[in-house]
């Protein structure tokens, strides 16, 4: 590609543009962002070659118009509450050549955002998710090889033509992720179990020991089980507060099927039923044995009879 | 000590032995277990001296009135579903010398089944709680090193005379751990909140995600968020089972408090209300924030400057 423009260069945007550039697949790369100095140090770093601003060229960096002309990918790669109002910045300068994608964590609300504001022009968005993130953020952050190995979904509309979904899947093979393809509608239904929803019942259930008369006894004799358990508790708030709000349907019912489960668990707890409890505790730690069976199998490198 | 007999040689009640062993803290060390192989190994490995078992003497095995003779200290670290049996059987044979423990995860229940057994010796019962465990077990797991800077909580009963709690704890320290008191249903209310609810949660997400049509595609998609959540439903379904039904009044109440809080989250999120979802997000958050650096604090090595 010739000339590529990411909007929000921290850990996802930067890991981008530094592998992009690592595997020699784009000459040009222009980060914009609403931090002149998140977006000095990415140019220092030389993760980006030019700066580019939302508004009119000001020193030192190019304008909106400046920023997309020729571009042949624009990802949206800022925090998932800008993703609107970037896309009804760009849509008056977005050239027919161009193809935009974005990293959020949800595919539904980001796709009605973008039929919102693209307009006639929807046929050029390609929603994306790249399945890759650390506990560090900014430009320092990024590094080449986030992506090498992860999935990268793509969650592409009726309207996007295969030439423009083939450009965002190339763009991430290039970084070293896997293409993985599902509707925006499967896309959220999926991270609403397997991540939204173990998020807010981790949240859920550290504030509820929080706020007991007794939390400070409670944390005292809280051990590894609880740490990993409520590990994900650890994550940026704002950004999981946009989240589940991105999500509502699909996590409202992942939460409802939970809760059903809870009140099942909470009779046969009730009536000693320590034959039912068994059945479900058995067949969640067979079916996690399998998944990480599963998982560490896939991750593996081959063995040296099956490369013969 | 000249002697301690320990019910169930395996990761926690083998550690214990090899500790005490270790410490200079105990001259002859009897194991009593229901499978002979391991009694036999454990023989083998060096962490008991001899072999008793629950009936008549067999070859080359202490009758139970043999092991019990002159003992100064009894360890129950069977599986907890054989506290009450083993107490049943031992009683007959309990002399005014010895003081009787445990190492059982939940309390109340073991202190009604020592009341029930036990009769007017129940003054000899210190009902404890080392906090430690891997995911081994039997007498290959056991190492000398489990206990040290690790927990043990003594729930003394009324009846206890100070020198029979002194005897426990004195053993326990010469492990390595560090004495905490509590009563046993202060025990089990901090442990329903803290490990015991976590282990049900765990169990019931993993479940419900494994009986839903598409569970293949969620569990392609679940990450390391999701793997940490998890770990704990890698636990034995049986242990579980036992400790959700020992401990099941206070893991009701906590049950019951955590689906008012889910149900609270449900109406924030219903809501759309962000303000509110991010208020216990935070707190929940900041809550885990402190407890980390408290942890990470009591487990750092005292610096040069502090020593000093």
């Amino acid at each position: 590609m010739n000339k590529v423009v990411i909007f929000g260069v921290g850990l996802i945007g930067g890991s981008f543009a530094r592998a992009l550039r690592k595997a020699g697949a784009v000459r040009d790369i222009v980060g914009v962002g609403r931090s002149s100095a998140s977006m000095a140090r990415a140019k220092e770093l030389g993760i980006i070659d030019a700066i580019g601003v939302t508004g009119d060229a000001s020193e030192g960096a190019l304008s909106l118009a400046e920023a997309l002309h020729g571009a042949d990918l624009v990802l949206l790669a800022a925090p998932v509450a800008q993703t609107e109002a970037i896309l009804a910045a760009i849509a008056p300068h977005l050239q027919p050549g161009t193809v935009v994608s974005d990293a959020g964590s949800t595919k539904s609300d980001v796709v009605a955002a973008a039929r919102r504001t693209l307009g006639d022009k929807i046929a050029q968005f390609v929603p994306g998710h790249p399945i890759a993130g650390r506990e560090t953020n900014g430009p320092d952050a990024a590094i080449d090889h986030l992506y090498i190995g992860k999935k990268a979904v793509i969650t592409a509309l009726a309207e996007n033509s295969d030439a423009d979904i083939e450009r965002v899947a190339a763009a991430w093979r290039a970084c070293g992720a896997i293409i993985h393809r599902l509707t925006p509608e499967e896309h959220d239904k999926v991270f609403a179990a397997v991540s939204h929803l173990p998020h807010l019942l981790a949240y859920g259930l550290v504030d509820d020991i929080a706020n007991k008369p007794h939390a400070d006894l409670l944390f005292q004799y809280a051990a590894s089980g609880f740490r990993d358990f409520t590990r994900i508790a650890g994550s940026s708030p704002e950004m999981w507060r946009d989240i589940s709000l991105a999500n509502q349907p699909a996590l409202l019912a992942e939460l409802d099927a939970y809760m059903a489960q809870l009140t099942s668990l909470r009779a046969h707890l009730a009536a000693n039923d320590g034959v039912a409890l068994e059945r479900i505790y058995s067949n969640a730690q067979q079916a996690r044995h399998q998944w990480i069976t599963a998982i560490e199998a896939a991750e593996a490198p081959p063995s040296p009879d099956k490369a013969e």
